[in-house]
């Protein structure tokens, strides 16, 4: 099902426009839309948000606000087994994300000159989670924790409500799990309006995090500059470094766990072994049949699945690099004697018994990922998405004495005198 | 020349109203514009490059590439008075920047299971530089030191050609002081395709950073994706908490220093002495007829200085949080006691001998700081940058027979059994 590709430089050329060209582009229509209902929140506030709800999702709320009794009665629906599994996956994502804490920093100077950095948290967040099939009660774990470690203030979550104007108590569990402080239930692009601008009932907030349909994720654009928000995901990758000794179950299972994402998503092999390819061939065609997603599957992995064959780790490692996948996987002995030649990649997973999902839902390492070949220059979700860098100066009297005249000579050389003259009041 | 308002919720609402507003809407025929001229740099390349520097900068070049030679002859222009003030200012940013640098982290479980983060810095990063009245050394120093101490492969600066087709001694002098690897003479638009698309002679880069003009933004904001940007510099502001000890002639002068940049650039007073504001205000008129860019200054203060006098300093700062101010001064004794009270500010300037210019120049800090409110969420440029962090997770097969099946639990439960798939076909 993969399409084979022979390496040579004309082949890495085509893989990587192929990828890019799968961002799609955003209807002229559907901005208009997505402006109007921005600006009608803004204006109308609460009530905007309940008639967009009725019209959108075909319900009508009293209260956006979920209470205490929703969310005991969304741990009643839940087995033991899920909020138990929950549980651990949130001890190890928390462990992970300790680790990411940033220090400020103190320089001290004689003559009465000190300067820094301070790390300050973000002071109010939102965070988007999806209802319907793409609830996914791991998004919240993902999106939540790194920002209570950062040390958010308040973590404010808007999810669309069901048919019976209820939440998913999937996503009522583990936002009770991470600790969301309030949960609204509002979606699309009318919740990322009452995030960024406020109404009576929800708190405007500073940035905006999490996953959703083209009409959240054109609302996020259009109100970025007002809030922050995080990235907005493009089309997903899996890409799988392989030698002979891998299994080929192993690898199909895992590239087709990425392609049932969706129909855009590309799923990638890269080996040193012909044999290997084709023996992944065979097992996708037994696995997929066992799958729910098979259709989604196989569309997928007829646009955007590849297989290139390749002299040595090294070379596989080199298309790597070019692709810079969201998902690495290196199913080699010794992975981490290859992990330093990996310079773009989402993140990584080592060795023969870690698939992706193990990340995706329980390693400890954070699942919003950079996607599309935007690893080339971006980062994971991680405590760095929640906080601020404010930096310090002071200098003495002395100090200024000193130095004044070359900080003079600097600005006068700009033809900024006005900054000139700042320096220059302090020296006569 | 300050505008006095008198401190209350609603005069702090339409405070942050009137600043929120500068920041202008895009002309569509503009974006239209750029928009095919960097279709053009996408097709046709170095020859589109050499056809609107004739158009736009009315020079022809031949080389675009900056020779060692005329690096040499620019510092024949230069006086040894700036070269000595510039790399002791490059000593100073680079002895701050130093103390931002991350480490990757590591934690090994039992059982066989290691993950953690690794720093990698971005490969290529381009600089833009304006030219003409706008060109500033300080800006070459201010991006490109922190992207040389992050690591980033190679650092290209592009910058327009005057009118013989040579470039700012000063800029060149400062690209050298720094370490720019290639310099090229083409500046706008043009040059912002030619840098995240690549021509025969440019190399495509992974990030874009630098000021420019209204072309060189909304190029810059189009080609965000294909390549990262920094942020889009916005109108600017410096807010002054002055007690009653501070001096009124030091007030004046720091205001002005940052009214002299653009007719939308902001300046406020925050003070607990109505005599100081009296004072300041003739300070103002006296001082500014002194200044090159009396007119600038006169407009922005008119449009956007404002005053507002408090009760004590922890209300000064709150109006401070509230604007979120790129440029913060606190004119007060002991400054340090209060910098624990300041939430949202770019860079903070401290004590009565520091003024902003300081930062601009000299002291260490990074003068790219994040305007018209994003403070809120924005940092200043800094190494974080130019460096993307990678995760990677190794599980042991003893691991994942495990833990595996509270991963199934959880994937199931998505609704994603490929995911659960790839976890299953190692268990068994």
């Amino acid at each position: 099902m993969l399409k084979l590709m022979e390496l040579n430089d004309e082949n890495k050329k085509i893989l990587i426009k192929e990828l890019n060209e799968r961002a799609e582009e955003v209807q002229g229509e559907l901005v208009v839309n997505v402006t109007n209902i921005l600006s009608e929140v803004r204006k109308d506030g609460d009530k905007a948000l309940l008639n967009f709800t009725k019209e959108f999702d075909k319900v009508e709320i009293e209260n956006l606000e979920v209470t205490d009794k929703e969310i005991e009665e969304c741990f009643n629906k839940v087995e033991e087994k899920f909020i138990k599994a929950l549980e651990e996956a949130k001890k190890n994502i928390e462990e992970y994300h300790e680790k990411q804490k940033t220090k400020g920093f103190l320089i001290t100077k004689e003559k009465g000159v000190y300067l820094g950095q301070r790390v300050i948290p973000i002071e109010r967040v939102g965070v988007y989670v999806p209802g319907g099939t793409a609830a996914y009660p791991s998004s919240v774990l993902m999106n939540v924790i790194p920002a209570k470690v950062a040390g958010v203030d308040e973590i404010i979550m808007v999810t669309p409500p069901d048919k019976q104007g209820g939440i998913n108590p999937y996503i009522g569990v583990a936002a009770k799990i991470v600790g969301v402080d309030k949960i609204y239930k509002v979606g699309g692009a009318q919740a990322i309006g009452a995030l960024a601008y406020g109404t009576e009932t929800i708190q405007k907030v500073d940035k905006i995090v999490g996953p959703g349909n083209i009409f959240v994720a054109i609302a996020k654009k259009l109100v970025f500059g007002t809030v922050d928000i995080d990235m907005i995901a493009g089309p997903s990758e899996i890409l799988i470094v392989a030698d002979e000794k891998s299994n080929p179950r192993f690898v199909a299972a895992d590239l087709m766990s990425q392609a049932e994402h969706d129909k855009l998503a590309s799923s990638i092999l890269v080996t040193t072994s012909k044999k290997l390819y084709e023996e992944v061939e065979k097992e996708l065609e037994l696995q997929v049949k066992e799958l729910e997603r098979e259709e989604i599957i196989r569309t997928s992995l007829k646009n955007f699945g590849r297989a290139i064959i390749c002299n040595d780790i090294k070379e596989c490692i080199d298309i790597s690099n070019l692709v810079a996948p969201e998902h690495l996987e290196l199913m080699v002995d010794n992975p981490m004697e290859y992990l330093g030649q990996v310079r773009n990649a989402g993140s990584v997973f080592l060795g023969r018994y870690c698939p992706e999902p193990i990340g995706d839902y329980f390693g400890g390492t954070n699942h919003v990922l950079p996607t599309n070949g935007t690893a080339r220059f971006f980062s994971a979700l991680s405590l760095d998405s929640f906080i601020k860098k404010s930096s310090f100066l002071y200098y003495s009297e002395e100090a200024i004495l000193e130095n004044g005249e070359k900080i003079i000579t600097l600005a006068n050389k700009e033809g900024l005198t006005a900054h000139a003259n700042s320096v220059k009041v302090r020296l006569s």
